[in-house]
């Protein structure tokens, strides 16, 4: 379960750590950013924000382009980058598209084979990796913990805390796949790693899923108006405010639909220190 | 002279603009990226920030990852980032090298053959570009322009500051190749594009072009302790300071050693906001 550091970067006051590891889960070594605050040290702990990726990334991408540093910095907070999936399987059809297979775990526990002996990305992100991370690093606060993402990490974000009550103190989301059931990404993920039974999948959708909610649920989600998946309805986030509204649960939810913003980095650093003050609202409650 | 743009993205309130044009001093197309910040419009110029990359970079490397938007957003400045060099050009050895050629022009005129046709990239950056933009792009401000750059470009920034007094209302650098002269980059540069005179390399060398220098040197250089390049004397920083303090040039020099920091994106977007507000202390003054 340790970590190996491949590379200690400097970065708006704080580390940022270019980590590796064994993973139990997938079955495979996955690498990860971890980025410590100038306010971490061995006396002090900080609260830690997960961000989960989109397609196709790894967790280098947002840790070089989402800014999320420099608002984790000025609050005090840790950020982790995990990767998307699995790496380096040789499972038959891993790296066919972008869309499924090596990049694109979902934040789901594959059930349909060859999948579901290494695609854990659920099991990975909500106990392997955060138990390996707070038994090497103790200047993790394992008890204020929040988590955000953007786009396939977005709609991890989102589900993760709605099928994990209590696990996270807040959740927010840039242009996240809201309702996969019903969009052709989330249909293909959850068809080969899920199986066909279409009553599983809703238990993976974030619109189904707050739909049962009861709780708070304290969200922020950022929706550029000019994405072209959100065009092509790949994310549907009307939907899950529907569904939120329906069922009661859009009290302290904020939907923003960002004027002229794309699906890219451009759009996630623009917004990502909002994020990062949403996070630091309930971890420093 | 005018030019296309590819693509409109939007960025901390802003626009980035992703333009080509037909540059007559490169004889090839040119591909750079333009910030309009929120204050621009037709009837509000706003004043102008020249970037220049380093070795291997494009415009793209900073738009994406140096964080300059998130400060020009807030002071209103635009900001230019240029390409490094021609390209495409077919020149032989070319491509040989990661330090000469493409994306290595170092932003001088070249003398020697076959670059000299070609690789006038410091009429290009101080003459075709900016008579360019300012036609194009009535927002843009001719009276209030600020220069700053990395590593080559940091060199860049610092030689045509000097070279041209009055053209640029302040300069700054991360890292900058400070005495090409005395340095491996350097000189294998200027041996290709300026020949074996080493009296015409002095033109083109900060630490030399300071040294006579009259007149108010209002500059900002940032360089980090945990640089390899700066270890590897590739930089020497220490010999532009020397020269500044001898020639009495460095009173409004701030020279900032930053404990740590590497030679890349991580460390340029840690201090691009002090940068900007370095430029905006002059461009609004």
């Amino acid at each position: 379960m340790s970590f190996k550091t491949t590379a200690t970067i400097s970065s708006f006051g704080g580390k940022l750590l270019k980590l590796t590891h064994n993973a139990s889960t997938t079955g495979c070594e996955m690498a990860l950013n971890l980025y410590l605050p100038p306010q971490a040290t061995a006396n002090r702990k900080v609260p830690v924000l997960f961000y989960l990726s989109g397609l196709t990334c790894t967790g280098d991408n947002c840790a070089e382009k989402g800014f999320f540093q420099y608002g984790a910095s000025q609050k005090g907070i840790a950020v982790v980058y995990p990767d998307t999936s699995p790496r380096g399987l040789k499972i038959q059809g891993e790296d066919d598209a972008y869309d499924f297979g090596t990049g694109a775990g979902f934040y789901i526990d594959a059930t349909a084979a060859p999948w579901s002996t290494n695609y854990k990305m659920e099991s990975y992100i909500t106990s392997e990796l955060p138990k390996a991370l707070y038994a090497a690093f103790p200047e993790l606060d394992s008890s204020r913990v929040s988590i955000t993402g953007h786009s396939m990490g977005g709609h991890g974000a989102l589900t993760l805390f709605l099928k994990n009550p209590g696990m996270y103190k807040s959740v927010s989301a840039f242009a996240p796949i809201s309702n996969p059931i019903n969009a052709p990404w989330g249909q293909k993920a959850f068809k080969g790693y899920l199986g066909d039974n279409q009553e599983e999948w809703k238990k993976h959708d974030a619109t189904e899923l707050i739909k049962k909610w009861k709780g708070k649920f304290n969200a922020l989600i950022d929706v550029g108006t000019g994405d072209n998946f959100y065009k092509q309805k790949q994310l549907l986030p009307e939907n899950f405010a529907e569904a939120a509204k329906s069922s009661g649960n859009d009290k302290e939810l904020t939907l923003r639909y960002q004027e002229g913003y794309d699906h890219s980095y451009y759009f996630i650093s623009t917004f990502s220190t909002d994020h990062v003050n949403h996070a630091a609202k309930y971890l420093f409650e």
